[in-house]
């Protein structure tokens, strides 16, 4: 669930990223004092003085062995697309994509979207080395473990101060995850988390910007890169996660340990990932649900007089939109999400398209929805009565919806939703090859068949 | 100077880096349940299907956009080297070069770095547009003005929680020049901030190792591609760093507004900046210039009986070490820095080599230091007194060490520095040429003739 909790927030800061990007783009060309040109000339000259002078030390050496294995550039697959690129720009690539919809995998205890960094750098880099299918898999188990549990580990204080935990933790997984997959030692791997520790990717402000996907993206190429600096001799502090001045101790002020290391290699986060069946924010989820199930019974739009909404406050709180001008503010509205629950029987990407949201019979039918808050209902629950123009009411009661970790989405829906995001790009017959390369994934002898298959005809 | 400073820190945290690497390391292929097992392959073609679905969405096109302008592969100069490498690739490997020796400038209002991100940047930028000296003298005012100014508001709150501030201002400066380069507009620059703005990056506990000086490169890398996403529509919040879950705010409890626009346009915060003579915290170069100045009174090691050092208390909690065994202790130490001082007159990166350190002159030497503590003299100042074999007294106080705001290297130092530092890569005549392409950098028409004099012949 969505947190709306920081301390100490301003919220009536001045707008300084405009201010200083006024300055920057319309300031005049050397608009200062001699005195200030002349030190601008200093400090470039000591620069470069101190760049050169290190330029065979063995830091740039182990960062130049790294960089040297993007090269030639294009070696991995830019997913649905034809385009090839270098492994860290198809890491950040596939990490944009697979979270531009709002639609990736969701651990719930955390919020974390756990496959977006970790998934993202382990194709590309698998692309590269051939790696098999085993590998790549026993990668994701365990660098998705690494993320959750630091994610289990500062949540939900590190989320509540602004920082978009999907982004801030995902660089450790991709990290560990790439790290496995070259097949480094316990103290390379040390080294590639502890570079990875520097860089913590991302902040809950960018929510309804593409920076918002940015994150993971960022994350899974920031991982990829550390495991490949670590592999030619990077080096970073062995407690890079932990000391008082590391990550974790900078970033949050709950750093509860056990949850790093309880149970470690008997419980696995990945077992508690979640699917989302509804391309929006997992509030919505329960009325959507409430609403397909209601069309599952028979019900039709043109027959509902109105729809009896019973949800907890935070639900309208945060998606109480109630006339939704276009498909992003349709993802904020659950009168929307009934609507196309009750429509469609389903809320994928395409019913959240600006045409859908705008087609008449879908502005009538949000407008018959009643919403009404009970606190007694819990947030992950919704009550949903429909009454027809014939006066019958016809009641639905969702306590956990599906894609819950109660009710998880079946391996047949999970295609389902496979096939309702690839088909219009890859065409149904190659999706549903790809659908069977994904399940064999275990068995595949080197990655690169699978990858081969998400590329468009 | 260093502050030792954190809220609420735990020094007992357990080992957690090394459990997790050994258990990624370690962990059996496939150690796990059949449950686990098959959630892998769901959390995977999850992935899969939602990164093929939005495979054409505009955030995905303008990341490859801003990906295409790094290809083909050799676009930019590693610095002191025959490699040529993508300019995000020169961007991260020459930030790292340029901050390895410890040897850069500093803003010492914040004690950011500020060259190592901002012109790390520009320099890769320019040399693929082919901007001229004036664009690239433009753009490093503005992009350090922008990442000082963060680093005010913030400062010492934000470091002392543990940032290495550098790098987390870093981006935005790097962000801030490069949109000055492209010529984008307000809006679009607003943009490159905001994208750098999720990405502050370092963490002190990395001081010491390869990923400290990884920190301005990293930030130059990341400001380069905010700029180059913004520049082709990639789009961030446009209150990015003041909103109340924007990075200023998340990452800092001090925010001081003002910082960011008290006289934006007049005072400019490369006017203190500042260059070290010698290579090693600042907190031990009053006490270097001190023996340097008895050396230049003729004060020769083979007449010292004893050195009598009084300093600051924090000098000797930061530098306090006696005997060092190699370059890097060496830097920690005082007492080798005084006999650097008195043996050369210099204290550069070559003073600092495990040879140096180690040769028997200098261990003698530097075992002739006798240290005291005296609160009442500045941190940034150091009495020494050499008491020779034959009974004199030879007093030097000094107030204001070479390199301070306040004592600034001459023009002429700078190039003596520069000669020391680059004349073993390139060689002297070399050299000479490219500070003369320095000092003429404003004039110059395009900015590739100064990167090709900094590759060897």
């Amino acid at each position: 669930m969505a947190r709306n909790t920081q301390v100490s927030a301003d919220p009536n800061a001045p707008p300084i990223t405009h201010i200083l990007a006024e300055f920057v783009a319309g300031h005049p060309s050397r608009g200062w004092s001699d005195a200030v040109e002349h030190e601008a000339h200093r400090t470039f000259m000591n620069w470069l003085g101190c760049a050169v002078g290190a330029s065979h030390h063995e830091a740039g050496e182990a960062a130049l062995a790294a960089i040297a294995t993007l090269q030639p550039a294009p070696q991995a697959t830019v997913l649905g697309r034809k385009d090839r690129v270098d492994i860290a720009s198809a890491a950040l690539v596939n990490g944009i994509t697979s979270h531009t919809f709002d639609f990736d995998d969701t651990h719930l205890k955390t919020i974390i979207h756990p496959a977006g960094p970790v998934a993202s750098a382990l194709l590309a880099l698998a692309e590269l080395t051939g790696a098999s299918g085993r590998q790549v898999i026993d990668a994701l188990v365990l660098g998705i473990d690494v993320s959750c549990r630091i994610g289990n580990l500062m949540y939900p204080d590190h989320y509540d101060r602004g920082w978009h935990i999907t982004g801030s933790t995902g660089g450790l997984g991709a990290a560990a995850g790439c790290a496995r997959l070259l097949g480094l030692d316990t103290q390379a791997t040390a080294m590639a988390l502890g570079i990875a520790a520097s860089q913590p990717i991302g902040m809950r402000e960018q929510f309804g910007t593409m920076t918002k996907p940015f994150h993971p993206g960022g994350a899974a190429r920031a991982g990829l890169m550390a495991a490949l600096m670590a592999k030619h001799g990077y080096t970073a502090s062995a407690r890079a996660l932990e000391a008082p001045r590391g990550m974790i101790q900078t970033i949050s002020a709950k750093c509860d340990w056990r949850e790093a290391t309880d149970e470690l290699g008997r419980r696995f986060e990945i077992s508690f990932n979640t699917y989302k069946p509804f391309a929006c924010g997992i509030v919505i989820h329960p009325s959507i649900d409430a609403c397909a199930q209601l069309r599952a019974q028979g019900v039709k739009p043109e027959q509902v007089e109105r729809i009896e909404l019973k949800v907890h406050s935070l639900v309208l709180e945060l998606t109480g939109k109630k006339e939704p001008a276009d498909g992003l503010q349709a993802k904020f509205s659950v009168y929307h999400g009934c609507a196309a629950g009750l429509m469609f029987g389903r809320a994928a990407e395409e019913e959240f398209s600006d045409e859908v949201v705008n087609r008449p019979d879908m502005v009538a039918l949000r407008r018959k929805v009643v919403a009404t808050v009970d606190d007694a209902i819990d947030e992950a629950s919704a009550d949903v009565t429909a009454v027809l123009t014939d006066g019958r009411r016809i009641h639905v009661f969702v306590e956990h919806a599906i894609g819950s970790l109660e009710n998880p989405m079946s391996d047949a829906q999970l295609e389902g939703k496979f096939h309702g995001l690839s088909d219009p790009v890859l065409g149904a017959r190659p999706t549903s090859r790809l659908i069977a390369a994904c399940w064999e994934l275990a068995a595949a002898k080197d990655v690169r068949g699978l990858a081969a298959l998400a590329v468009p005809a």
